[in-house]
C-alpha cells in the first residue's frame, strides 16, 4: 500500500494562455505545441490579434473574469501564462461584468489602483488565489528570451556602446520608480524616456526630435535600451521588442537597439534580427552588472 | 594717500542679457530697469521673440560669439545673465563664424559635446574666461522665482499632493542623470518624463494619452512637476513655467502644476497665476526636503 514515489505520472501538458496583443501569444502557442505541450488560449477582447484569435478557445473582455476562470478550469489548465501586451488599462466601468467578476471586484478594484507593477502582481495574486499556478516565459519558453552580446550581423561602435550604457542606467532609474522600461540615448545624452505612451510612441517621438533638430548626429547614432525593472516579476510584462521596434528605431535614425539578456523577449526573433541586419542596425543583449 | 575703503563708488548698473526665447528676457529687462539697473540685451538669432528684439542692442547667431563678446564689452557690461530658452541646440556647422568664434572654437566644440548640463556650465566657463561675471536670477531678480505653497486660488487635493510627491521624486532621478526637469503623475502613477522634447511637448503627449485612454481619471487629475537638477548651476536653465504651461496642463486634464520653490521661474507670474485660477488648476511651490 506504500505510495510509489517514483511512479510515472503523466505530466499535465496543458498551459492556459491569457493573450494580449502582438504576435507573441500565437508564437508562444506554436512553440508550446512544438514542445509537446497543449496551449489553451483565451484572447483578451480588443487586444488579441487575428492569429491569436484563430487559436483561441474563447475571447473575453475585462468584465468576464468569472468566465475566464471557468473556461480555464473547464479546459483543465492549472498552469497559466499571461502573454502579450495590453494597450489600454481597463477602466472601472469595463470590469463590472459577470458574477465571477463581481465576486472578485474588491480585489480587481484594488489591482486597478497604483502603478503597473502592482497591477500585474495583483492580477497574478488573483489567479493564484483561485488555485492557478502562474508561470512565466523564463519557466516555460526560455528560448524566446534575448541572448547575450551581438545578436545580428551588425556590431555596435564604441560610441554606441557608451550610449547603450547611458540609456541602460536610465532604464534602471525608471524601473526603480516603476515608470517604464525603455530609454534612448544619442551622442552621450539621454533624449527620451518611456512613460505611459509605450516604446513605439517614444521612438516615433525620437524621429520627430531628429526631424526638428533637437537630436542631431552625422548618420545613424544612438541606442534604444529596453530592460526589466530591478524588482520585475519575470512572469509578466517582460520588456519586448520585435520587427516593428526595428522599423521605428531605424526611422528615428538610431544605430541599434539593446535588450536585457535573459530578461527580455524578442518577438519573432528571426524576422526581428533579419530586419535589423537589413536596416544596418545592431541588436544586442546587455548583461546587468552584478551588484555588490 | 590711504585708499578710502568706504569710498562711495557708483555701482556698475549695467547687466548684459544674452536672450533666448520666451517672454522672460524682456520681462527681466523691464524688471532690471525698474530696479535702477541698465539691461543691455543681445538677442540670440532665431530664438529671441519680437519684444526682446525691440529691446536689443544686437541680434547675433551662434557663429558670432566674437561679436557677442565685443558688443557686451563695448557696452561696458562686466556682468551678464543668460536668460530665456534655447529651442535648438546649435550644430557644429552653425558655430563656424567670426574670428572670435574661431579663436574659441575648441572650447565651443567641447561645450557642444555631452549633456545639457555640461554644455551650459561650459558656456559659463567660456564667458568667465573672457572676464565676465555670469550672474543668475537668484542673484539679480529673485522676485521672479517661485514662492512656496499654494500660489493661486486653488489648493491641491490629497491625491494631487501624492501625485506631486511622486512626480517630484521622478524629477530627482531625471536630474541625477542630467536628462530633464519635468514629470507628470496621474492617479499614483508617473505617466510621462521629459527628455529632449521639452515640457510643452510632454504635456501635449499627456493630452493624447488621455484622449486614447492610456491616462484615465474622473475629471481633472494629476500633476506636472518641474524641478531643478540636484546639481543644477542656478545661473542657467532654471526650470520655467508660464501661461502656456497652464494652457497645456489644462488641455492634458491635469489638476495642477508644481514647481520647485526658490529654484524655478514663473514667467509672467501674474498672468500665469490668473490663468491657473481661471482654469481651476492649482499652482504650487514645492520645497525640496532636507537631505541628511
Amino acid at each position: 500500500m506504500a505510495s510509489p514515489s517514483n511512479a510515472v505520472v503523466p505530466p499535465d501538458t496543458r498551459v492556459g494562455l491569457v493573450a494580449g496583443n502582438g504576435a507573441l501569444p500565437h508564437q508562444v502557442a506554436d512553440l508550446l505545441t512544438q514542445k509537446g505541450l497543449t496551449p489553451v488560449t483565451v484572447a483578451i477582447k480588443g487586444e488579441a490579434d487575428p492569429e491569436t484569435l484563430a487559436r483561441s478557445v474563447a475571447e473575453l473582455g475585462w468584465g468576464e473574469i468569472g468566465r475566464l476562470l471557468k473556461t480555464l478550469k473547464r479546459h483543465g489548465c492549472s498552469r497559466l501564462l499571461l502573454i502579450g501586451g495590453i494597450s489600454r488599462r481597463p477602466d472601472f466601468a469595463s470590469v463590472f461584468g459577470d458574477a465571477g467578476t463581481l465576486r472578485l471586484l474588491p480585489k480587481i478594484v484594488r489591482a486597478l489602483m497604483g502603478g503597473d507593477d502592482s497591477l500585474l502582481s495583483k492580477v497574478i495574486g488573483l489567479f493564484e488565489a483561485e488555485g492557478f499556478e502562474v508561470v512565466g516565459m523564463t519557466d516555460i519558453a526560455p528560448e524566446l528570451l534575448a541572448g547575450m552580446g551581438v545578436l545580428g550581423k551588425v556590431s555596435p561602435s564604441n560610441s554606441a556602446l557608451e550610449d547603450m550604457e547611458l540609456a541602460f542606467k536610465a532604464t534602471e532609474r525608471l524601473g526603480e520608480l516603476d515608470i517604464g522600461q525603455a530609454a534612448v540615448a544619442v551622442g552621450g545624452r539621454v533624449v527620451a524616456l518611456e512613460g505611459a505612451e509605450g516604446t513605439d510612441a517614444m521612438l516615433e517621438r525620437c524621429a520627430v526630435l531628429r526631424a526638428n533638430g533637437r537630436i542631431r548626429s552625422k548618420g545613424a547614432a544612438g541606442v534604444l535600451v529596453k530592460a526589466a525593472k530591478p524588482s520585475q516579476d519575470l512572469r509578466v510584462d517582460l520588456p519586448t521588442v520585435g520587427p516593428r521596434t526595428i522599423e521605428l528605431a531605424s526611422a528615428a535614425g538610431l544605430a541599434g537597439i539593446a535588450v536585457e539578456a535573459g530578461r527580455a523577449l524578442i518577438a519573432d526573433q528571426e524576422a526581428t534580427v533579419r530586419k535589423a541586419d537589413e536596416a544596418g542596425l545592431f541588436i544586442y543583449g546587455i548583461e546587468r552588472p552584478e551588484k555588490g
